[in-house]
């Protein structure tokens, strides 16, 4: 029965509170469950593929102070984010490397939903794995969850997982 | 990292067209797929507990032609129901034996739905996997998807499988 390794895409984020290179508490959950649950002791079964998705608008409004006067302050800018998303893939990547897990790791921009479902389509996993926060109806409506929106339409299985109750921060939109 | 097993419940029913004992498409889909990407050749990692639910008004439709005259008539009925239930459970439970997988299956009664969803808060599973005929939203609107409700109110993280487009009878409500 044993394969080809199944091939488990994993969206990761940073942690809104802490930032970068710190990976937000569901990503971290979403990826320790993948490893106890799913993978368990059959590393070479298994190969792990995260993606992570950085948002451009998003980033420049962290930035408001800064004042952009050449391409070259954007180039600048990228090369910095990018710099800063390879520090959050690292720490998955670390920790497949401690369980002779093998692994790919990439960074994409845009809207994570929608990169997350055209990856998906452009890499076939065999399924993808996504944390979430676990909102309540009233706060999703202002925030909007990326994995509801995959869950539906990306084109393989999709497991979501939820943070822990008495991991949540105070703001249960902080992750 | 190899603790307890992990504890995968996978919702089953008969096919539409074929009837007892014979599995639905999606169910023996949803199950062939837990066995080939996640389980692997990693069988003392996992447990299967197959859950069935049989839908009383169906099965009274079914039987439109009877003429129940007596409270023994509706015993003899759930009696052949049931018996009708394990041989569905046996398809699975065989196939598990085979592989050295362990695993317990049941049958409830039930709205499917809402029994899948009590099942996981009373039985705690690791996850729910189920399958699904993979209707359009056109098609959803009169059949109703189980799975699609158990994604949202299921206490575990739930995977939800697609029949293979090629193995879809021709009513795609069929299964």
């Amino acid at each position: 029965m044993e394969g080809e390794a199944t091939r488990i895409m994993v969206g990761v984020n940073e942690s809104s509170l802490k930032g970068y290179p710190h990976p937000s508490i569901s990503s971290r959950t979403a990826f320790e469950w993948t490893l106890a649950k799913i993978v368990r002791s059959n590393a070479p079964g298994f190969k792990l593929l995260f993606l992570h998705v950085q948002v451009p608008d998003e980033d420049a409004f962290d930035d408001m102070d800064s004042i952009y006067a050449s391409p070259d302050d954007f180039k600048r800018i990228n090369h910095r984010d990018k710099i800063r998303g390879l520090h959050l893939l690292e720490y998955f990547v670390n920790r497949c490397h401690q369980i002779g897990l093998n692994c790919e790791a990439w960074i994409k921009r845009g809207d994570p939903k929608e990169v997350i479902c055209s990856e998906v389509k452009r890499v076939h996993p065999d399924m993808l794995v996504l944390g979430c926060r676990g909102l309540g109806p009233f706060q999703r409506v202002f925030v909007g969850t990326v994995s509801e929106f995959c869950a539906k339409h990306a084109d393989c299985p999709v497991i979501t997982i939820k943070r822990k109750a008495n991991e949540a921060p105070q703001d249960p939109v902080d992750d």
